[in-house]
């Protein structure tokens, strides 16, 4: 890490701490230079770097002060697992709650994904016609698992720029993220086992062990830097864990991120055991501050599975994700043929004729800056119109936060009421096997700021408000 | 089925059994009418669709005659399993075999797949290109699985021109078939599970049994008429059967078409005694006679999940399948999301796009006939250049045909010698858990006629030859 990000998330972590609050002026820029021993240009991007992540704002001859908006509220606890081995059974409540908000008159602040309008879709259908029309017609029987070269190759130049070396023929091609992550757990797991997840943990993954006939072991976590390395320790030495699942940056649905130290523990200790690490990077390029490194970057044994995809970066209904599989690649290549047998051709094409003619960081930029300002505008609201004991997380990346309400509410009344109002949350119970999070919800700060969104939330504080009256008079 | 029907599957049926031989000359129309019963037009219907199935041939002035192609050998044998339960282990061999022939330099006699020339690529490359354009962002959130509503419309239709009346709503779109079988087979069964095939059956299929861990019976078949019903009411009647996985259209390998009494019978079969059926229909439309009712046409009890795409008869590559999942269809949906989330948007787009312009019948009509061409042109090479003792299937859609070898040839070493002269073939070990079909093959016809199909054809001739020599020697 460099120095100037060094100092940033000291920073950073004062302002989550509470010991920098909202308002605060930053001390200025040669002050800070002396107390720190570093030159004024480290401080300089340090602050700068907080400022891209909405944490701190400059204002004019007057210097930098916490964002107004900055942790309005405390983080929410770390969780507390009971860390023992558990039949996996949340599948349908899942679909129950989710299955209802699928329409456009619903406010999609329960949500997995981020408003489609934040996507070149434009620019894709360029290159996708263009690939179409220049398609070699036997590209469609050779592009088969592990998928296109082209695109292979693309996928490994990414890994370059987040400080990972993989090579492009551990990558296969998948049909989103969501069939690379199947694929991994399939070949590291036999039904039966044990796996190792967050508490709490995206549901996704939960079903995905369902639907294998896993158990799972939920770990404790830390809202803003995810799961507890120690804690993970000592969970695989009482259990015969197999693999674990894990969102080392920006955690759905925390939107913790993983210190540097804390990942390179963490693959030092699963290799030690010979535990592959299913990582889940979904959210990776959608960071505020600075690429954060996967967890595969430490890794030397080729335990860790990485996965990730283009549907929350780029391409939302390409459908286009991949697996980075270490010693297990040519294991998942031949799933992949058995389940599906390739990612279609015409789409992998014109993903590569994108990612060929340059333009995806410019939009990824402006998408984080959107991204960031949503997130502003969204705290702030909460902030406003929540109930008194509410606590919150700030995530540095994604578009989700992880709000736990007053423990008098259940997060599946307020769904319940929310979508009478034609609101939709992710309530606290899809994210574990333990009936845990019962007060939590999942909101979706992926679509553009407007009245719609605000009024929403506005709504949901009412709710959350009234169901802690009924609550203390119950 | 119509009269003129019954009339030309007469006639197919003394053809194959050898009462009419290559060269005999058919009943004028006025005999044939008298004879039958039937009215002139009538027969002149049943002659001209044995024409269009390449059984016969008009010669100017003289009347219709077998054609000299047609069954040139006698069939194989019927098929002879012993109808145990048996753990499934194919899946090393079908990856050793196949992986090895995907490069453009070997002629592709073992390939699984028709030559994509054959196919409208540019059309749908316009299609596509327009439908990703014309996009509303908001449908990659809406057309989840179960899938674009047009697209299961058009989807539907299709089914009442092959005489079934499928619903919409019980469509689930998947990447291709092989995504829907799997996702109907994790449906209807369990690990351990027993499920009744075809032998020789699709080695995909044993391939995802392997995968979840199912154990396989198979029942005796015809090379023409495909599973004998009776052998599987006994297999049924002594095992715990949960579910069959058949191809009664065009079965891959053996190209045999079930009669429509005979699906008729397997349905009502499997209804009293609650079994689903899988069916896989990706050959349907490729049928050189009439479109064949799919066995879901029989099916009144919702048991029958169909399985079918449209890489194999209009669009390779773009990875399209769908199931029609009767009683299942919501499982079977709820799957596809847990799988894959959804199939790509732009590509279902795309599809509904081409379907809605019409162009699909004319496509469909000129594929047929170039497919009956090749057939013809590989048969005539096989009869001139293959051992004595060689019998084949004479397939009446699809693209494969079957050959039963001599006893003494090892159709893997045959593989390997072929592959070493850049031609690859699929021996009959990868059809069948029970080491059956080691001196039988399936060659794929769907590559336009040229000199090197036609050269490869000979070459693999006199390797069989010569392994028939080696072999008597042995």
């Amino acid at each position: 890490m460099k120095r100037y990000e060094v100092l940033a998330d000291d920073l950073a972590a004062s302002i989550a701490a509470g010991q920098l609050r909202p308002g605060d002026r930053l001390p200025s820029v040669r002050e800070a230079s002396k107390d720190r021993g570093v030159s004024p240009s480290t401080v300089f991007e340090a602050y700068y770097l907080l400022e891209a992540r909405g944490l701190i704002e400059a204002r004019p001859r007057s210097g930098y002060f916490v964002n107004q908006a900055a942790f309005p509220h405390p983080e929410p606890h770390a969780s507390d697992p009971l860390a023992e081995e558990r039949s996996v059974e949340v599948s349908e409540l899942v679909f129950q709650v989710l299955g209802l908000a699928r329409n456009r008159a619903v406010v999609p602040l329960g949500s997995a994904f981020p408003s489609p309008t934040l996507f070149p879709l434009d620019k894709l259908a360029l290159s996708l016609g263009k690939a179409a029309r220049g398609l070699d017609p036997w590209r469609t029987v050779e592009d088969l698992s592990p998928g296109s070269a082209e695109l292979r190759r693309q996928i490994g130049l990414r890994y370059l720029g987040a400080g990972c070396k993989v090579d492009a023929d551990e990558i296969v091609v998948t049909n989103g993220a969501m069939e690379a992550l199947n694929l991994c757990l399939e070949v590291v797991t036999k039904p039966g086992d044990l796996v190792a997840i967050e508490s709490p943990t995206f549901y996704g993954a939960l079903q995905a062990l369902e639907r294998r006939g896993l158990k799972a072991v939920e770990v404790a976590t830390h809202a803003r830097t995810g799961i507890d390395v120690a804690a993970l320790a000592a969970v695989v030495e009482r259990h015969p864990v197999k693999a674990c699942w894990l969102m080392p940056n920006f955690q759905n649905p925390l939107g913790s991120l993983m210190p540097d130290a804390a990942k390179a523990a963490l693959v030092a200790l699963l290799a030690e055991r010979e535990i592959p690490l299913i990582e889940d990077d979904v959210y990776g390029e959608l960071y505020f501050g600075a690429r954060p490194r996967p967890a595969k970057g430490w890794d030397k044994s080729g335990l860790v599975l990485h996965c990730s995809s283009f549907s929350k970066s780029l391409a939302p209904g390409f459908r286009v994700g991949w697996a980075a599989a270490g010693r297990f690649a040519r294991d998942v290549s031949r799933r992949k043929l058995m389940s599906s047998l390739a990612t279609p051709v015409p789409i992998q094409e014109g993903l590569s004729e994108y990612l060929r003619r340059g333009g995806y960081d410019r939009h990824l930029r402006q998408l984080r800056q959107a991204l960031v300002t949503n997130r502003q505008a969204v705290l702030r609201t909460i902030a406003k119109c929540f109930p008194q004991g509410t606590r919150i997380t700030q995530p540095e990346g994604g578009y989700c936060v992880w709000v736990e309400l007053p423990a008098q509410i259940d997060a599946l009344e307020l769904h319940r009421v929310a979508l009478s109002h034609d609101i939709s949350i992710a309530p606290g119970h899809l994210f574990s096997t333990e009936h845990r999070f019962t007060h939590h919800l999942r909101l979706n700060f992926g679509h553009p700021d407007n009245p719609r969104v605000e009024g929403a939330l506005r709504t949901l504080g009412q709710i959350a408000k009234a169901l802690v009256r009924q609550g203390g008079a119950a």
